[in-house]
Parts: C-alpha cells; structure tokens; sequence
C-alpha cells in the first residue's frame, strides 16, 4: 500500500487535533494509503521535537521551509497561523507536494486566488480542513436534501457563533488584527458556515451584508493597563442569493455569549425542513409536509450505522462521534485521495470560493450595498 | 365599577380568541373595569346572531357601521378582514370610540398614519392585537433585559414562522391578495417579530431586505383547474440596525415547513443571551456570561408565579398558560386602560411604526438598497 | 337547553381554576346544556360573597350544606381541602345532587369505597377532576395507543414530581398531616400519574412499592422555632403489573428539585414508543419502529385541530392551550354528561380504582412486599 | 518511559473500540507509561493477523491462550463473548498479567467472586469496562455531587434502555442464551446503570426488582422457520435502597423502541438536581434550589476544558467528545495505573460488586420478594 507521508506544520489547537486523527484513521478506517506521520515543524525546534514525540511523529524541525522542502514529505499539513497559509502554501506547492491547510484558506480574495492558481499549475491536490461538514450528520443532511426528500431549498438560515471574545477584559491577540487574522468573526468562523451553505445548497451569487465590532478596544497583553484597537468585526450577518434561486441568512460572531460551538442551520425547501445544531451534533431534526395529518412534527434521527461513515467509528446507533472524529473523516479523504485519487473536496477552490463570499460580505457591508460573489 | 362595552366586529379565527378571553378575563384578573360583552357584528345577520349567543354577546347586528354607531358601545374591537380595518377604525373613532384593532394595522403606512393620527385628534384611546408580547415569558424577557441582566443588546435575531401556506395545492386566498392583505409573510406574521423586536430592543431605524414569492400560481379556490398569480411575498428576511446601535436580522414565512407558531427570538447582549421560542410559550432560556467557570449554560426557565401576570391564571409554576391567555392579558391592559387610564400598549402608533419597518422592507427588498425606516 | 346550576365549594387554588373553566367553557365548546354559575361556598360568607362576584356566581354561602341542600342547585362542585370530600360528596348525593369532585376522592380505600357506592345507589353522576388526560396531547397519546399504532404496551414508566416542599424551611402545612391529606406525595401528585397509567395502559393488578419522608421535621407555621413532625411520604416509587400483562413503574415527589409540572411518561410498545412531559404540555414525542432505516427519530408532535379538542381553543396548530383549559375540557365533559348524557369519566369509580393502587403503594411499602390491588 | 504491552483478545464491536482508543490515547494524553500494542487473538488465525495489521498490532495468534502465556504481555485486555471472561481472566492472572475485562465481568457472581479473589491473591491489576462513567460530563456530574452542590442525594432514577432486539423477527442469538450471556438486559445493559448508580450515588443494599421476556421465542438463525426460546429477559426494573439512605429505581430494556443509547440518569438531592442522557453526552442539566426567585431552572451545562479530562482532547467547550473517547479516558486509566501506579477504577471488586446487585435483582424478581445485595 501507499505510504502517504506527512508534515505537519504547528501543533496548536488544531494541529493537535489533526494529530488526533492521524493516530486513529488507519484503525477507524481502511485507509487505501499508508499514514506515515513523518515531520513536525515548529518555531522552537525543541518544542517541534517534544511534540513530535508526544504526538507520533519520527522527525522534527524548527524550520518549516526544511519541512517542505523534505523529499520524504508528501503532504503539507498547514496548521500554522493564518497569515502564514500562503507563504507556505505556495512554497510547499512550488517542491510539489500536495497542501492540506487549515481554514481560513488565506487572509484575503487575492491570495486565496494565487494559491488556488499556483495548485492547479502545479497538479497538486489540495484539501481545506472544514471539518463540520465531515460529520456524518450534516453528511446525512447533505443526502437528504441531495435526495429530494425537502423538495427544493428555498432558505438557508445558518449561523457559526461562538463567545471566545466576549469578556471585553480578554486581551487582543491575533484574532483582532487584520494583519494576522484578515476578517474577524467571519474569517474564522463564517468561513465554516460559508462552507456548509455550499455544501448543502450550493453557491452563493449575492449578498448584502452587516457588521459590527462591539468591543472596540481590549487590553494589550503585554501591558493591559493600555487599550488596543479591534481592527476587525465581532459579529456580522448577510443575506444571501444562492445561484440556484434559493435566498438566505448567515450570521457569525464571537462574542455571542452563550454559544459554545454554534454553528447551527435550519433547510427550508418546499416538501420539508432540516434543522441542525453542532452542540448536538449527533441528531438531525427533519420535517417532512407530506406526512399524514396529526402526525407531522420533527423528527430526531441519532445519527448511526445507516448514515456516512458513522459505521467506522461504531457499529450502534446513537452512541455518537466527537469532534476530532470529524477530522479523523476528513483524514480520509486526505489518504484516500492522494493514495487512489479519490475526491478531495473541499480543495482550494473551494476555500477560494468561501473567500469570496466572506470578501464580499464585508465590502458589502463597508459599501452598504447590495455586493456579487 | 365603571362598564366597557365592547362591539366586536368579525367572529372568525381571532374574533373567537376575543370572545373566550372576554368570557374569562374578570375571572383571572381583577380588573378596574366591568366587561360587557355588548354587540356582535357579522356581514350575515344571522350569523352574527348565532354567535353574539355562542359567544356571549347581547346584541348582534349584519352592519358594522350600526355597531360603531351604537351610543351603547364604548370601545369597538376590529377583528374583520385586514383590508377593512382602516374604513372600520376611522368610523369608529368619528364616533368617539376608543378602538382595538387587530394587527396589521393597515394595509400600508399611508392608511396606518391616517388612522393614528385620526386617534390622536379624537382623543380615543387606542390598542392593537400583538398578543404574542403579553406572554409572561416574553415580559419576563423584557424585564430581564430592562434591569441589564443580560448587560447592552448587541443582537436581536427573529423569526415569525409558519407554514399555512406551504402546499402548492392550497387554494389561492386573502392572504395572497395586495388589494386584501397588502404584503404577505411580512404583514401577516412579520408584524408580531417587529413589534416584539421594538418591545424588547427598541426601534429599527434601517433596514436591507429580500423577498421572495416561491409558489408564484396556486389554484382559483372557485375553479382549481385555473391558476391564479400570488400578489405578495411567501418569505422575507432583513437586515436590520436599531436606534441604540444594536444589529440584528428577521425573517418571516408563511411557507416555512413545520413550522406552526415559529415566533422566535435569540437577543444577544454583553453579558448574557436569551433564547425563546412561542411553540415552547412557557420556558425561556437565559444564558448569564458571568456564571461561574465550569457551570455556565442556558438556564431553562419555566415561566411561574414570580413573572409578570402568570399568577392570575395559576399559583403554580410550569403549569402553562395558552395561547387564548395572552389574549385575556391583552383584554386586561384594553379595560384598565380604558377604565383606570392604564398605559395600553402596543397602541396605533406603535401599529404605524410596525408599518413603517414592514413598508421599509419591502421597499429594500424591491430596490436592493439599505432603507431608514 | 337543560341549564346546569352549579354549586362551587371552596374557591383556593383548584377552585379559582374550575371558575375560570366555567367561565370560558361555552365561548370555547357548543355545549348540550347552559352553565350556571349558581352558588358559591366558603367558610367565611364574606369571602363567599367577594368571590362570588369575582368569580362570576350569583349567590353565595358561607355554609357548605346550605348548597347541597339548595334545590337550584344540579351539581355540587367539591373544591374544599381533601378531608371533607366524603362528608361534602355524601351529603350532596343524599341531596340528589349530581358530584363533581376534585382528586384525590378520599383520604382512603374505604371513604372512596362508601362515596361510589353511595353515589351508585343514588343514581347521581359523578366526575373526579383528573385534568391532565383532558390535554389533547395525552389525548392525542391515548388515540395512538388505543389505534395499536405503537403495538401492544409492554412498559410504562410515568412520575408525578414537584418541588413545592423542597425547601426544609417550607413550613409544615396540611400537606403533611395524615388527618388532612392522608397520604403525602402519592396522594397529592401520585393520583394524577395512577389515573393517567389507567387511561393511558389499562388498570394495575399488583405493586412493589417504597416511600420516604426525607424532610422528617418541619418548621410549626404559628411558631417557626418549634418543629413538628411529617406524618407521610415526602417521594414514593413503585413497580407495576398492569392486568394486561404490562409492566411499569411510577414515581411521585414533593420535593424534587425543580420539577415545577413533573407529570412525565413514556409508554413503550412492541412496535414503537411514545415521551411526554407536561412542562411541554404541546409535545408529544412518538417514534414508530418500522420507520425506513435511516430515517427513524422520535417526532415530536406539536397539538393542533388534527387532535383530540384542541380545535375548539384555536384552529391552528402548535399555538398552545394552558393550565386552565384542560379544566375547560373536563367541565364540557360535565356539561354534556348531566345535560345529554354523555359518558362523563373519570367517574367516582375511576377515583375509587386510583385509591386502591395509591394504598396497595403504600401498604406495600410498609410491609415491604408485593400487593395485589 | 515504562512501556505497557497490550495483548487484545476479541477484535469484534467493542473490540475495535478498544483498539481505536489505544491509537489515539498517547496523542490524547500525556500518558505515564507507553501503550505497545503487542498482540492480537482471535479464534480464526487468518482473521487475528488481518485484525493486527489494521488495528496497529504487532503479532497476532490464534490462540489466546498463547497471548495470555505469552511473556512480553503486560495486560490481558478480554474483548470476548461474555462467558470466556471468567476462563480468561483466570488464565491470565495464573500468568501474573494485569487484567483489563469488557463487562459484564461474569455471567454470575460466583465467577465474578472467584475471578476477583483471584486477582486479589495474584496481586495483578484490573480494571472493568464501564466506559460511561469515564465521559468528561458523568465526571461532571460526579464532581457537582461530591462538592455537596445538590445537597444530599435523596433519589436515583437511571435507565438503560436500548432497542437492539425491538423487533420480534431479529434471530436469537448469544445476547438470548443463559449458557452464553448470563442475564439478558439486565447483563448487557444494567451493568452500566448500576455501575454508575456506584459512582455517583454509592453502594445499593437492597433491591426489589420485576423482569419481563415480552418476545419469548424468536427465529433460529440457522433456520429461521424455526423458533427457538428466549431464556432470559428483555426488560427489567428495581426499587433500590443505597447504603447511605437514598431510595431509587433502575430500568433497563433491549426492546426500548426508540432509545438507541438510553443510559439516563435523574440524580435528586436536597439542594438540587442533575439531570443527563447520554444521547446527548455532552450536556449536564444541573437545577440549583437556590437561585433567586424568578431564575430558577435546569441550566445545560455543555462539556468543555472546565470539566474532568475533556481539555485533553479539545480546549474549546461544546466541540464534543464521542463514544470511543470514553473508552480513550479509560485506557489512559489503565496505562497510569499499570505505569505509575495511579487508582484504576471500577476494578474487579466493582464488577463483583455490580453482578451482586443484577443477580439480586433477578432473584428478586423470581421471588417477588426484597433482596438484600
């Protein structure tokens, strides 16, 4: 079998969680290559060698551009600061490995577009880490819809809320500057939301779009006694025209006290609905009209067995998946895809695709107009 | 005590939910006038004898201009079709009647502004039909959010839902006529999202809106083989900024799947968040930012005792009152106010200014554009 | 139309509630005969006549067999505290009375036994207020099981849990003393939950039963430094065999936190299985077994016209009725059944039938051993 | 760092479970010791090697006596039908392995005795597969009860229902079998109730419990036109009585239509409430008796960094962990034990201590009679 080799730049948050996965897929799934987790990279070559031990992988590196310049490396795994993306991207593209990178693909439209090109010039396969849409749940509400059992979709009404940055006390990081982060709420966030529109109804070819930074100054977390300035928005919404003549909403922020992992979508179409929330990411509530009077209501499917890929991590209903799971889904796509050239998606053109949409919320709602994708 | 005579024009779907809450509003609360069930009025005479019996009343008559005539009656309660409203209030208030009409108001602004402005010089006092803001758990909302509980509103997302009209096959009616309804989705049900996003939040002052007709042709109720062309909207979504800075969306359906009373509402502020929806009229769901770490969550509150007005219908908390309830509470607040000169609210210029940010809506959905409203 | 002179006793809790049913009953149902409010009674004549005027009455006494006697009475509505439902119902029925009772009956077995017979021999109509299967939804429960559209019952799991004496501080009241109340939990609440496995299943043959008195002493209401004892159960629970070959459980609590309408059930059958808790008093969750895989869920089911009574309240679904309104249903079923005969359940027998589970409980708790009912 | 080799016996359901768990666990946690999956057994040796090579295992055998003899083997990990856990075990412990068993422990107490006196004597280590109490949330739950923040617990309602045998034409098999099961949902369901019941409660002294074979004879799976015998049962309930003097009740079911992972549990205390389903495995719903008038209610509280061992897989709340993560914790358990010493719980006296309160339960319910545990 294949060996598909992978380096994996940064090993925060989502690097971890990518670790995760890699150390589970070849058990949860038949893989059709052979995960090899090759090199770490990270700023501090001791703490790349700490992880790379802690994590399973052989080698380490305090210097990524090694990483992607190792002809024993096949993948790229970015999960380095956004900011970073392109640069590494482009480099990793240019020795030609493939590219698995964390959302947000880029900061803005223009880099997006040239790592897109530069791919697609060079015939590496790329994969963007959206992993929500990995879960077997919204992949059974992807088949329902795919189905014709709602009928057409005629709303979209979908948010991705989280309260990270509520507290006006916690102080500016990265997340609130353009320079690091480019958007706020909605690069981080509404890129997922974004992406599940696409993925559940299709593309999006308007939007009029709103936002708002509540908090306007934080701490510095150097010296807290001194205020920053927020340089980008905290919450933002938008309607939204997909190009299949269905109309809708998504809103993003992260400062909605409360929501700890909202993303949530409710899909209208014209013979049902389905309703979903991420914090109860193992049920899918379905209505459908046509059921016989008296007995129409939603309906809560546990995810299980007869859904996508539930099977692989256990063979009963109901007893549920977690969120490295999802990625660990998303992982095999990433095998399978290099190893036997199955589908990858989402690929950079796709994160070019959300990119636009996000672009044109915020000049949209700069412009205070009406704004193509 | 002093009497209100009521005159109650219209006995259909909402003129019945009038007359039970007649029928028990003395016995739930004390109130600071008597009730008397006077005269019915239907277009059939002999209709409205029948029901002035069933429901109560001692007189009935097939003109309601007798009714707004009558020296007997003090107050004239408009439960006919939407597109009579604006004819019925403005003879009412001619004869010096304090009138409590059903919402929308009016058709359009233009008619909302006559009748209001006709009230004022009058001097008639006046109320309107958004029953769904009388709910103790929608006051206790309101109260949470008065006292800063929840901290500044930086958020308002709504949704008045419903899916009457959801089957192609439903014959075209009223509802889908300009020259019967004036709009559709928005004035039907929007109007209840707007007034209780004015009641809890404050006033809109901009909007940006969509529309969309998605059952363009239903059946001719007459001849079913015709089909005849839908006048006005099946849903609408907008953008909305409010006057102290908060943003927020609404949207509205009449074609919603599911659906049945989806009056809902998610209000964010900068300490908490409040999550309601009327199919669970009696739990609202209360989320404090500052809750110790590791015991946060949403709070389910069920409405009791100790909120507004419940304890009229029941000393028991989580016994539930119904949907005919709110109406009683909005009886209360017509005969205190007309007896005891209580503040009655919404009144007609709250009515006019639901208008205003429906019309608003509607204009922006038409030419894609931000409206003040 | 035969009028129906009713005679309130006691005008507390329980008694403002039949008022305000009486009150709304024939705007709500086309009734087979006419309400009236005849005569109240309560201990002191002044309170008499303030509620009679209150509640809508004409007269009012301050002796209890006054009514009874008065030949302008047709039904005897018993709404004082529970010890003096047997001397009240005897006298009533000797009267010729036809009886109206709230639940429980009697404080025992043998003063529930001595009322049925008694009201048998007389030949006067009886009805106990069990209100809670007059909610469309359980209804709607009871219509699904009796149509075998979840098979054949084998389990029924149902409690009856409230916290009103949670607090150790709450003073000792009624509530607690055998003389007043009989027994504590089982016969305040469990009543409730027997008769509704009655409606719901099918009478019970034999019980396992348990209690405690958690909360051993309370504090004297006259002098709150002195404490007295708790003379029954503060929680019961008890194994089940219904005639039909079921099995079950109940439970009932005084003093479990935060259940404020804890009537809860779940009903399961070989073929499917029904969930309901009275807080959500709209909803009814069924799920049907034979569902296609994949697409099997517990829908839950909002009241609408489609079920039992809920029409008459309003004609669209999901707008919810209240506490009340049950009551509303129960007194149309007395309405009809004195004025037209119609059955009128459940009947003194029903409540007798109640008695005998709730003491086999308690016998059998005491004695710790199995009881046949 | 001690390296702590894995000899798996069984590589079914729960097999891969374990299997999945050992993948991820040193990525998971910092663990003290190193997780060496040696060797795999499974009765066809074709099969055991497959299984090794997509499980991440060294060697594999045909037979488990070899891996159980087998030197370089630090823990017995039996994954086997039920009734081999005893001989296993045993032959395991004769070798000094540390023994790390699937529940049940033994199909009785007399094995369940000897298989812990065994282990006693040997001086081995053991730990019991109760993976739910492992979840962060149920940990949760432990640690609010054991700060005193309910109070003192006075009532346990646990269930756990599932519909794995719902439907009468599923063949019979081992679960059906006393020869090969033991106890039917009581064994394979129960055992989890109760152990958690241990857990968060404490020690049960008495039981009163019924049982129910509702299918009594299903299909042979050789030929299905054939039926074979039910011999033991599909649901069962008990009364109980802990040791510290808290009443409850424990229900079980195979036939639960509807319930796909139905371990629940109602944890009533003097100073509030906790309620959860591990349907929904990542909330806790905690009720406070405390909380100010007017803002009582049951808060869900969602799993996050907060809470016992969930930061180990995700450092951001309500992103969820799933069903092979309990098992992770687990494993953790075990490798720290083994390793460092660490406490590893439930053991085999745990698992002893479970088949104790089943069996009384059965025996009760044949008797009809309280049993003491």
């Amino acid at each position: 079998m294949e060996k598909v080799r992978i380096g994996l730049i940064g090993t925060g948050y989502i690097g971890r969680c990518h670790a995760i996965a890699y150390a589970q897929a070849s058990t949860v799934f038949s893989l059709k290559g052979e995960i090899v987790r090759e090199m770490v990279a990270e700023v501090n070559p001791e703490v790349a060698k700490q992880q790379a031990a802690l994590l399973g992988f052989k080698r380490s590196t305090g210097d990524w551009r090694e990483l992607v310049a190792d002809p024993d490396i096949d993948v790229v795994d970015i999960c380095a600061p956004n900011f970073l993306h392109k640069e590494m991207a482009l480099e990793a593209i240019r020795h030609g490995k493939h590219v698995y990178s964390e959302k947000p693909l880029a900061l803005d439209v223009a880099d997006a577009e040239e790592m897109t090109r530069a791919a697609e010039a060079a015939g590496v396969k790329t994969l963007v880490g959206f992993n929500y849409m990995k879960n077997p749940t919204s992949q059974l509400a992807k088949e329902i819809i795919a189905r014709g059992e709602i009928g057409e979709v005629v709303h979209f009404y979908g948010t991705h809320n989280e309260d990270y940055l509520a507290s006006p006390n916690t102080p500016l990081d990265w997340h609130c500057q353009r320079a690091l982060a480019g958007l706020g709420a909605l690069g981080d966030l509404g890129a997922h939301i974004v992406n599940m529109a696409h993925f559940l109804v299709g593309n999006i070819s308007e939007v009029s779009g709103d936002m708002l930074t509540v908090i306007k100054q934080r701490p510095d977390p150097k010296d807290p006694s001194r205020l920053r300035e927020v340089e980008n928005e905290d919450q933002a919404s938008a309607l939204l025209r997909f190009t299949n003549g269905a109309h809708g909403v998504i809103e993003t922020s992260r400062i909605a006290c409360g929501s700890k992992m909202g993303l949530t979508y409710v899909v209208t179409g014209t013979k049902g609905t389905l309703r979903y929330t991420q914090e109860r990411m193992a049920e899918l509530e379905l209505y459908i009209h046509d059921d016989p009077a008296g007995r129409q209501g939603f309906k809560t499917i546990l995810t299980g067995p007869a859904h996508p890929d539930y099977a692989s991590f256990c063979i009963s209903a109901g007893h549920g998946i977690g969120f490295n799971d999802q990625k660990t889904v998303e992982i095999r796509d990433l095998i399978n895809g290099i190893a036997a050239n199955d589908r990858m998606w989402p690929d950079f053109a796709e994160g070019l695709q959300v990119s636009k949409v996000l672009e044109a919320i915020a000049v949209s709602a700069l412009e205070r107009r009406w704004m193509p994708v």
